[in-house]
């Protein structure tokens, strides 16, 4: 794994080497003297520089009575000043030579229009300065490994956190704040905790972008209410997967009552919640659904072991830990595989009262011989090939007479098993937890929460080694702002390679007979007219025409139905097509998100999209692969596979319909609105899958 | 709420007045011994009767030789001997005349044959003697109150439990051990700690009857693999929601391999998963996917406030946090209604700065007021008239400063809503929550397992004040184990009030003809025979069937084509029905679980049921509430309310024929396998649901 060079412009604002604080209080309770505290606690490898003109001296410190007379230029400031005093603390910045600044107050964007337009000007002022600024309305940056702390945040008031692997990213000062404490209570270390605020310039994707690039970083976890720049987002998301940093990421807004007090709380725009899910498969990223499940699963991305394969062992004390944990794995995906026969003879050997097959019980016999126990562990990881291993033992690992055997015997059982992932689960005091921890086993207090951690690493696994599939796709020629008629949107999507039926257009009665007598009967007759985007509404289709003097009734009688329902409609003429073979009717349209672009969206036709809404989305442009995942995760899959006997249908055909329209939609991504396939049938497996219907309309709000 | 009288003969073993453990040993680590040790340290008010031949004293009690010796009548013995001796014991105690005995020892149903064959004489020889026996291969019992321990689990080595309004029925030991430890671990007392084992005699149905009118008991937790006695268990889980006492049920063995796990444990009859979902949903039993959750919501109920209704206030000092809240709100069904306009003033004017919708974001500014704090969470209880509120407050109630002004504002916020729930996030150290907890909220370290609960108790608030419904069904004249004919079916059925179309059966081709004349044309015309289960395999049905010509043509080509495929069949005739108008398909069954007896189920036809297995299931017999609840919870419901401007469909005719449905199958429990009506059309809203097929299976393994 490659690390791509990092943004180097950001370095010296999370790894300054020297720190002057405007408005530094001596009041070290005082958000204005906090950070002047916690630079000292924490010991900050580098020079400290109170700013404050009526002082000599903060807290111990020598005093500044301005930016200006600091003896050498420090690379950030921390803004410590009242809303009003900002701008003229950024101007001192720039003149000073300052290469970031962190803005504390509040006051702006998030409190209306004034706001908006003083923050905007601020932003102006460090942009021409070439000053980086983070925030405003933000508790700042700390990185415990130089000691650093730019932030007031309360939460370290009681205990500093301290260096590791783990690197924190979030919009909402006090969300970052607490799974900040949460992490450290768990035993994570930090090395970059960044809260972007208003994001008047650092945002969350660049943020990303440079988290990713930092080989101290080995997982990220990020709190994100809206996206501003999609592209840079969804670049940072594959540079992170593509340098092996798995990302466990809490976007929330996914209710509308979320959407709209996420909104109310920054002035972010928030992208729809299908989409970012669809980014997130697409990128192998971790969506959390709640707290405690984005700790759980950052705490086991540390250990940094991902999984190659779905197979799990369980060994417990008690059966009944056995089938609890067997109903997490199948509710999480995993395979609790059983142990092959000959091995479950050896374990039946080992202990004649433990149940073999996996989960293995064990029994709390197993504590009286802890050779055996280790043995049998062993036996289970070489015999079985579990790529993970999960240990049920409750408060055994808490008995002082028992702890550290225990510990001991199953770290011999893992031995020679430094790939595999081991969790156990355990209620004990924390520095035995501590203890097992050191010993190279993942801690857990429950087990359901162990097996989704599990679960979520074994995606890691797969997401992680999984050739990134990025094509460039060079723009197209603009298709323009007028509306297509589903002629000329199947011209241009045929050329796409979409495939269509052999259809023709009649400009004429008599010449939608010959097209009829060349296709075949019965044929379908349908008007063709960019005005028309919904044929059916007006009468506007004729299905199973029998024959040639059916077919010039017919034409009649559409353009005088077209005539009657739509005067002004423009009226390129009817096309004469086959009738289509059945098949399994899919639905695939194109939509385009205000943040992130085209994405393609695929599910099964009907009911299915309309009542079940069983859809699935990935953004364009994606490779057969992704196209793949997409079939194979919407609810009715089971459908493409035959039921009822009936055959099972051209998948692959479909995937190719998928990447080329996803191609389509990149190439077009700024001038096409939306792309409706609706249906495509797919054909049994061979035979194809074809578009019956075509609509394109392009962007109308083209800059 | 009335308390019904318990079953009293279980009275003794659970609460009794004296004991003796035989083969009581003085060693206070052994597992013989361990029982003695508990017993003394708690403190039993009761006589203690150690038994062992070989000592004088057992941990300084006097011991006895033998049970015979014991001068009183012991209510309870605690059999803490080797298998082999239990068999003995056993007889010892029923001629001693105890009330009930404890067998800890394994070996027995769940180790084979022999084990099993053992395990049912001793269950003889109580039964005979009229004593009660728990396990064998079992934990025992606690009961905290009276210091009672009659059980040997080492998680309480460290700590014993207290007690407390919560009651614990598990079948496996080490996981009753398990939620145990936990419950203490959060708080929640304990008064009854029942482990069954294997069940020889007092098994999870009767406990939790037992549990379901003890006064004491205000929360019921139940582990559970297998149960034995559906209808005891049925009646159990009513008696528990008549007498007000929520149950909080693990119940594994959701997946195939935990079904597998589960019955390689003990010896128990697994009921299918979805029939306990069923029967769960039914009696408004919390079914708990993880330990946490079931714990959290324990510890919630054992609060005692049932919210009325589903309206969710928010309370925050971080934006981020409200909409986290309102995401895991929205996916659990609660409802974070908005403040009314007028009461948002009111909010505005005392804290200009905060967002006051709902979640209202007071900001951390809030705490520099508690007067305000206390004002704001008045207001939004009174007028926003939330049934439960959460207050999101991370790390401050940690602050030696600001915990306890904290507290009592937001204490003083709720003094006059006593009757609302509410619901604390903060991380805190344990007495800091305890302070808290004293003052009436239920504290959560993670807001997401908050609402979780929260909305646990809300669906506790709606089933409890529901009525119980039930109803007796008397049992109905047997109909025999011969096949039925889908005619004998029908007519059947329709005495049982379910609705067919105007349907004759025909013997000849023109009786058929006149059938179809009196009908009107077209017709369907099916071959009657009850041993021909699928008419369709055989060619068996004609459908459009356009005139009386065709109609006798067709009764001949039906006779010769039954008389080809099943030249063995009994053909009763040809039944001429009308062909039904359209409306929307669905599907209506019976099946019989081995445990619970006959259950409906109903889902939508086709592919609904084929591949999106979108059904759902009660067991017989049920009220329209819960029939409407049925039709409520499918996923496809909005098809029943109309799409693509369909009308909506005939839901109160279809609750109707489900009603139906089930006092048939529960009138028919004990002589029914299965019943299908596939399918069943809902014509529009007014004009009915109608069953177009139906095949009853009678069952034939009567004995």
């Amino acid at each position: 794994m490659k690390h791509v060079t990092p943004p180097t412009s950001l370095d010296a604002l999370f790894r300054p080497r020297s720190v002057a604080i405007l408005g530094a209080s001596d009041d070290a309770t005082r958000i204005s003297g906090r950070p002047v505290r916690y630079l000292i606690e924490g010991d900050f490898k580098g020079s400290i520089f109170p700013v404050n003109p009526n002082r000599e001296t903060v807290q111990g410190l020598k005093a500044y009575k301005s930016l200006a007379d600091v003896p050498e230029t420090p690379d950030v400031a921390l803004l410590a000043v009242p809303a009003a005093l900002t701008e003229q603390a950024v101007r001192e910045c720039v003149e000073k030579g300052v290469k970031g600044a962190v803005i504390f107050s509040a006051g702006y964007a998030e409190s209306g229009e004034d706001g908006l337009a003083i923050q905007a000007r601020i932003a102006d002022i460090a942009r021409a300065g070439g000053l980086r600024l983070l925030g405003p309305n933000c508790l700042g940056i700390f990185n415990p490994q130089i000691g650093f702390y730019g932030t007031f945040t309360q939460s370290l008031d009681k205990e500093m956190p301290f260096p590791g692997p783990l690197g924190i990213i979030s919009q909402s000062g006090a969300y970052g704040s607490h799974i900040a404490y949460l992490a450290r209570k768990r035993g994570i270390g930090i090395n970059y905790w960044i809260t972007t605020g208003n994001e008047a310039d650092v945002d969350v994707a660049e943020s990303l972008e440079w988290m990713a690039t930092q080989p101290d970083i080995k997982v990220i976890m990020a709190y994100v209410e809206g996206v501003r720049d999609g592209a840079r987002f969804r670049r940072a998301l594959g540079l992170a997967r593509e340098n092996g940093k798995p990302i466990v990421m809490m976007k929330v807004g996914r209710s509308e009552i979320g959407a709209r007090a996420a909104s109310s709380h920054t002035a972010s725009l928030a992208g729809s919640n299908a989409i970012y899910d669809a980014l997130f498969r697409q990128y192998g990223v971790h969506r959390a659904t709640t707290t405690e499940e984005q700790i759980d699963v950052a705490y086991a991305c540390a250990r940094g072991i991902f999984p190659k394969g779905d197979k799990l062992g369980v060994v417990t004390l008690s059966g009944g830990a056995g089938v609890l944990i067997s109903d997490a794995a199948e509710r999480n995906g995993l395979d609790v595989a059983p142990m092959p026969e000959a091995a479950q003879k050896i374990l039946k050997d080992l202990l004649p009262f433990a149940t073999v097959v996996n989960p293995v019980d064990t029994t709390a016999q197993a504590l009286n011989d802890m050779n055996l126990l280790a043995k049998n562990i062993e036996v289970i990881l070489e015999q079985g090939g579990y790529d993970a291993l999960i240990g049920f033992f409750t408060t055994v690992p808490n008995t002082r007479t028992l702890s550290k055997p225990l510990r001991d015997a199953i770290a011999k059982g893992c031995a020679n098993f430094p790939d595999r992932l081991i969790a156990l689960q355990m209620i004990a005091d924390p520095e035995v937890v501590k203890d097992y921890e050191q010993a190279g086993f993942l801690v857990f207090e429950d087990s359901d929460r162990a097996v989704a951690a599990l679960a979520a690493l074994t995606r890691f696994g797969r997401s992680l080694s999984r050739p990134s599939g990025e094509a460039h796709i060079a723009p197209a020629a603009p298709i323009g702002k007028s509306a297509l008629s589903e002629r000329a949107a199947k011209d241009l999507l045929g050329k796409a390679g979409i495939t269509f039926l052999d259809e023709r257009l009649a400009t004429d009665a008599a010449s939608a007979g010959a097209a009829a007598n060349a296709i075949g009967y019965p044929v379908v007759l349908k008007i063709v007219s960019p005005d028309v985007e919904h044929k059916t509404e007006i009468g506007g289709v004729l299905v199973g025409v029998a024959d040639r003097k059916a077919v010039e009734a017919g034409y009649a009688t559409l353009i005088e139905r077209a005539a009657k329902h739509r005067p002004d409609a423009r009226i390129e003429g009817v096309l004469v097509a086959p009738m289509a073979k059945k098949g399994v009717e899919v639905i695939v349209g194109v939509s385009r998100d205000p943040v992130f672009g085209p994405a393609v969206m695929f599910g099964l036709g009907g009911v299915h999209v309309e009542v079940l809404k069983d859809v699935t989305f990935r953004l364009a442009p994606f490779g057969r692969d992704e196209a793949m995942r997409m079939i194979d995760e919407i609810r009715g899959r089971a459908l493409l596979s035959g039921v009822r006997g009936a055959p099972a249908s051209d998948v692959d055909a479909l995937a190719d319909l998928l990447v080329r329209i996803s191609e389509f939609a990149a190439a077009h991504a700024d001038d096409i609105e939306t792309v409706d396939l609706n249906p495509v049938i797919a054909w049994p497996k061979g035979e194809g899958a074809v578009a019956l219907d075509a609509l394109v309309v392009p962007r109308r709000d083209l800059h």
